[in-house]
């Protein structure tokens, strides 16, 4: 199969570094925020969109392997895919690199919520076509 | 004068340091909106009474200067105090000690703004009063 | 088994909470790292000696399963619990409560590292009797 | 006189915002150190370059005037320049903008340490160096 992925660059900040030298472990998850909204943007659904369509996808759970540390400095590739959604939440899949090395992989879930009532709701069509369509983009192969 | 003051102690996370070893320069203002929220739950006004009453603060202008490093797992005190509110807008000072030496001092202006319309409002009722009952302790003496 | 646990309560601040009116994803590390530093204290051993005896514990893996959301100034409790070490690395527990109910379960894994080198070293003997200790009450049962 | 200032843009994450749903005022000095970091690069001077030649320049002092709010996904340019130095600190300045309005004008100050004592020094000549021709620069109008 023919994974989608879609690739962002940040560099890390000094604030974001710790007394170890090392970027602190939970803003990785803040990396994974960039990639995850730069691969929905890249496919026509800016996360700005869904807020204006009454939907936030709140994280349902969040994982993080830390393979080698990343430092003041480093630009980071963010590559970032999206898994088959099964039903009420959708998976997104991340690898952190640098100079092609996979520094760091996790992943998030994430559920659907109206954005007024914090109530969860069906994942909602304009949402499940873009999934669909990478999704199809994805078994074409 | 009598400068009414309220302290809160901080302990540094690893989270809050940086490379250098100190914590993050950035990281002083959220040690100063902690000890503003104390400070003012210490008079009858937590925040989230503020927001319940439609009302949010702003920052307008904020400033600190750096003395001496704060280091982690360091116990911060945070002394919290309010000048006499000038028109639109009101100012909380900071003083940040460690073992009595102070090792940074600031302080934030904040407007008053409807929490919906995000638009500027006048100071409120409810808040004017709480400050000058402050103000009138202040000049007690 | 009894179970050896230590809690340690945080308030939420501002600056954790995002746009959604939650505290964002990535804090929960913060909490967590919060909840480990005082259940090392609490028994007899403090990162910062960790540290001195040039040894620091890197993050070799981090999950969170996010239940409820939190909320600003929410009074969070963190019950921290370690599992018995296997191999090199060391696993905590985080169990994260608002009034009783978990609002989020998590667990970070750490190797040992040589403070200026940067290299993986094994469990130094210091902290495996720490650990040992603890698994010791836990085992009582 | 010619002011010498160099633009770099980023955009706001979520991780940023806070539940008033602006950017969070201590993330401004975040954004200043990254316009900083990209001024410094672009004069031929990574600060990344300052600790390989064991110089630090921890922050003696900031100020931040906060214009109008910032959002979620924003893009934001930062433009900063430089003062002449006087003395043993060096000041930046920073002009934040959204779509060429001014919505965050500040300021830092900083010293210059040594890494490993992290005993002030004074500003060292490579550095010195660098801060000339962009005063020369600036001065040649």
């Amino acid at each position: 199969m023919n994974k989608i992925t879609y690739t962002t660059k940040i560099r890390v900040r000094y604030a974001e570094t710790d007394k170890m030298g090392f970027v602190y472990n939970g803003n990785y998850f803040t990396y994974s925020e960039v990639g995850r909204a730069e691969f929905m943007r890249n496919f026509g659904l800016p996360y700005t969109v869904c807020e204006e369509h009454n939907i936030q996808m709140p994280l349902v759970e969040a994982g993080m392997k830390y393979k080698h540390p990343a430092f003041y400095d480093d630009v980071l590739a963010i590559e970032t895919s999206l898994e088959p959604i099964t039903g009420a939440t959708v998976r997104f899949r991340y690898n952190i690199l640098r100079d092609n090395t996979t520094i760091a992989e996790g992943f998030t879930v994430h559920s659907f919520m109206d954005i007024h009532t914090k109530k969860p709701v069906r994942p909602p069509k304009f949402i499940l076509d873009v999934i669909d369509k990478i999704n199809s983009l994805q078994e074409k192969d």
